[in-house]
């Protein structure tokens, strides 16, 4: 099924709800926007948006309605005013917030009838519309099929599985990766960076050790999953020695230290409890738990 | 030139030098050993190695000595002996060990006469003698080239540049960038398993994200090398609303929040100084100093 004549509401035109909206038009959907200022319309009018005049006559002019607004206090003033009727409509809510968010919404949404999928979008406004704009979803997923198709005119759209809260925490992970990726890159440019090697020439050597790196983590998953970590590569205490190495090295060339420091501090929390000898996913004890201290 | 009669001697023979002297033997080369306790010689002795009775004789008997001991104190005890000539041989020094003793210990063995290569070895022993094993080396291109055939039988061989330092810095960068994608990638495993999400299930995910944001790193290396960093992409006070939420949902979901925080603290020093409505990059500038209080 691939029909682009499915009729879709759009609420909340701020940067990216105005992309969201864009690409359903693109698409070729009918598509029927709101937002608080309507001025925020006018160029997706002038493209064949249809403005509605109130959130409830928004919700009424499609089955599937994308909300996109600031946060999800916003999302239960608009949804929860007296004319907005959810009973029997499919809510996709694309709105930034945590897994705790997500489910309560979830339950307030379908108590009041509504089809509720969580989403959480992977991507900047500039990309929506294009494969590379990822799109997480969660929720039941006869809900996400049902309306799969439509939302394929946004991205590269998945479906987590069934629990609602799966599409915040898999985006705020998926942030960790990226984040901690650059971070390291950082680290290590800043450290060449004192023998006069420039960023072009580092990055080639980054970008390759953190795609090798990636392919390892499909089987240090099983080590936690299974909850057994033998030391087939390399063992934890082995591994701090060369941590001290990452401190010393940037300490005595001048560079911040606060990462190698981090990264050394949970492994030695890890060989404190008995874990010298395991390998290096052993450490999920730590990263699953709140700091002691 | 791929000559395999070249004779090479290899000093100190924990796990990693005789997998060194292995790869060397299997590769056809002559090869002379020695080690403080010459028992460790044995198995190595019985596939063909010549066990030498001092330093002295062990770097007589080939032009090329690779060495890998405990530490650069070591370093210098072994070749700093009186019987030990130095005066035109190759030394090729493999001891783990930061870029200041690298680059001295350079200076000090070729004021003896020797031409000095200091390298890195990225592998394990186990994987030793196979392209998988990387090996950086600096010093001098000129005396890396005329060896590079001969310790082609350790793996795949890098020179990085006449800085004896490099692959030192090289080394614990890339071990960084090593702990860092694991951390992420241990981080959003524990996030995901409060969900009921298992580590391979999430892996794959996890993966695709880090060899996604190692594609970026070339073209980010070229703002850090021009030193502007408009937000092409995302300005950084964008980023650290979403680092909050980071923080955020792994407080409320009870899994360590450590890194997060260190990720917002970066962030936030770099807003503080100026640079919020620049691109993540410019936070080289936090990365290139020590932390200031």
């Amino acid at each position: 099924m691939n029909r682009t004549d499915t009729p879709v509401t759009v609420i909340g035109l701020g940067l990216m709800g105005r992309a969201l909206a864009g690409a359903f038009l693109g698409a070729g959907h009918p598509t029927t926007v709101w937002n608080r200022t309507i001025s925020k319309a006018d160029q997706l009018v002038a493209e064949g948006a249809r403005p509605a005049p109130t959130v409830g006559d928004a919700l009424k002019a499609s089955s599937l309605t994308v909300v996109c607004v600031t946060d999800y206090r916003a999302v239960h003033e608009l949804l929860g005013a007296s004319d907005v009727e959810l009973d029997g409509t499919t809510l996709i809510n694309l709105t930034s917030g945590d897994s705790t968010q997500a489910r309560q919404t979830a339950r307030w949404a379908e108590q009041r009838g509504a089809h509720y999928i969580d989403g959480a979008i992977m991507a900047i406004p500039s990309t929506i519309g294009t494969a590379e704009a990822v799109i997480l979803n969660s929720g039941p997923r006869a809900d996400f099929e049902a309306h799969e198709s439509t939302l394929a005119a946004l991205g590269t759209v998945t479906h987590l599985g069934a629990d609602h809260g799966l599409a915040s925490l898999y985006d705020v992970a998926g942030l960790a990766m990226m984040w901690s990726v650059l971070n390291a890159w950082l680290q290590g440019t800043a450290l060449l960076r004192t023998a006069g090697v420039d960023a072009a020439t580092y990055a080639p050597f980054a970008r390759r050790i953190a795609a090798g790196v990636a392919e390892w983590l499909p089987g240090y998953a099983k080590q936690i999953d299974s909850g057994s970590f033998p030391a087939e590569v390399s063992a934890l205490e082995t591994d701090a020695r060369a941590m001290a190495h990452l401190i010393e090295e940037s300490e005595a060339v001048g560079v911040n230290a606060e990462l190698p420091r981090l990264i050394k501090a949970m492994a030695d929390r890890s060989i404190a409890a008995g874990h010298g000898g395991e390998q290096y996913p052993v450490l999920i004890e730590e990263f699953g738990k709140p700091r002691a201290d």
